[in-house]
């Protein structure tokens, strides 16, 4: 009932115990990346017995499928709430991937869009990729309920979370955010990565940003947002104030907390992960 | 009263706020190791108003500091008991520190012990360097109770914790440990680390290895011991029948518990790590 371990589809790298339940990495063949991916999943224990809600998380650039499920601690609270929990990579990777050396954009930095310009548009996928292919696989294989996902994430994860729940309502119960880039159009990093994946146009990049898809989406679901006020990126690329006056115009209910003293890192993740997980189990339940 | 971040004798290399305290990494000159050693210490909340207990932590060969620190997940639970948490690298490094090429001696395995073989001698005296130079700074420039210090460890950071703690009564209120090493003469990996570090002579291994020292150190303090049944290395390297039994004779009262289903990684130390603060916070109060 937990999952078939390997097959033609997936392939089991590592499998470990861990609060009664079971941490997996996976690597599989994606077809919308056109390359091999790899992803994490945590199972509760009572995946046993049936089929478990499930929790999507997205890290930020430059980040794995690892950090989340080694340092965030979150599986303590997932086995006792009966939630799995499933990491993906940030982006497509491997020696055939496009890459240029830099760390703002190519491996490690997907940003959960479909790049539309060369050479990033073969592999470089991850809207597809985090929207289709994954959980179709995740349904087929684990025993998750389909029907009771939700999606978190931190920082370029926290801005796909919230643009991939916008984009596709019904089909999450509640989504969160630690120090998501609310407004990428707006900010340096962001600009820069949808220049070289979407094109100079703006006009583009409009359906991967939270705070313009706010003026012709609507967000049913709960809210809930977490950013550090001591936060390294907070002033030049994190800067909430669109996005919230977005939500209002829009009367969108958004809990948007600002953490004193907390910084960019997974230990703020740690710090707080405990009370995303309660809040995504209320929506669940 | 926190702490002096930095100084001549401490330079401080990051600085994160987590659970409400204080996540730091240390870079320091040390004298018994004769190179640049580094150091992780959280700060729980109630050290901002007096000096609390510490827990030092020893891990396990390939591990630095970082591990314990980044995948443990103690300091959720520290910060509600008020405990300071000191992990220590696993041996000394840097390109001017001995090494091999070898995972199994050289860099990142240390063993807690003092070489005496060349070239082993000039740097690796992890031994002195974890009961005598590290405390020292410890208690000298940070907000920490020397008379309430307890040890614990993982792995070969295990056997570290009960050695130093069987040859240094009166020192540590609790000692506890995953998945140590208990007979470090009798194992494959403990034998060829003492033949490098200590020669050939076995008698001169006694002075490091738990079971042996049980025939000549009492002791006194509580001991918890987890060990995963599932854990790769149990059968040739972790068989804990001769130090259980040198306990038994020796009248120990360790609490010794074997884990179904867990393995050697740190998600064995995830799962358990709180009820092994919670026996020592008994301990330390």
């Amino acid at each position: 009932m937990v999952a078939a371990s390997s097959g033609p589809f997936l392939q089991m790298q590592s499998e470990s115990l861990l609060f009664g339940g079971w941490q997996r990495r996976y690597q599989h063949n994606s077809l919308v990346c056109d390359c091999a991916m790899t992803f994490s999943i945590y199972l509760p224990p009572q995946a046993k017995l049936k089929k478990v809600p499930v929790l999507y998380w997205l890290s930020g650039s430059g980040c794995s499928d690892l950090e989340f499920s080694q340092q965030a601690g979150a599986q303590r609270v997932a086995s006792e709430l009966g939630i799995a929990l499933v990491a993906c990579d940030t982006s497509p990777r491997g020696s055939g991937v496009d890459d240029c050396g830099s760390q703002k954009i190519g491996q490690g930095v997907g940003m959960f869009i479909n790049a539309t310009q060369a050479p990033w548009s073969r592999h470089f996928n991850m809207y597809d990729y985090i929207t289709a292919e994954l959980p179709q696989l995740i349904n087929m294989h684990f025993a998750v309920n389909p029907a009771k996902a939700s999606i978190a994430g931190h920082s370029d994860g926290g801005h796909g979370a919230i643009v991939v729940a916008l984009r596709n309502p019904g089909r999450f119960k509640s989504v969160s955010a630690f120090s998501p880039l609310l407004s990428a159009s707006n900010s340096r990093w962001g600009q820069n990565v949808f220049t070289a994946y979407l094109g100079a146009n703006q006009q583009a990049w409009k359906s991967y940003d939270a705070t313009a898809l706010l003026e012709i989406c609507s967000m049913k679901i709960p809210m809930l947002i977490d950013q550090g006020a001591s936060d390294q990126f907070l002033i030049d690329e994190l800067d909430p104030s669109e996005f919230l006056a977005a939500c209002e115009r829009s009367s969108v209910d958004v809990q948007y907390r600002s953490q004193f003293g907390y910084d960019h890192s997974y230990n703020f993740v740690a710090t707080f992960i405990e009370q995303h997980l309660r809040f995504h189990a209320a929506a669940l339940a």
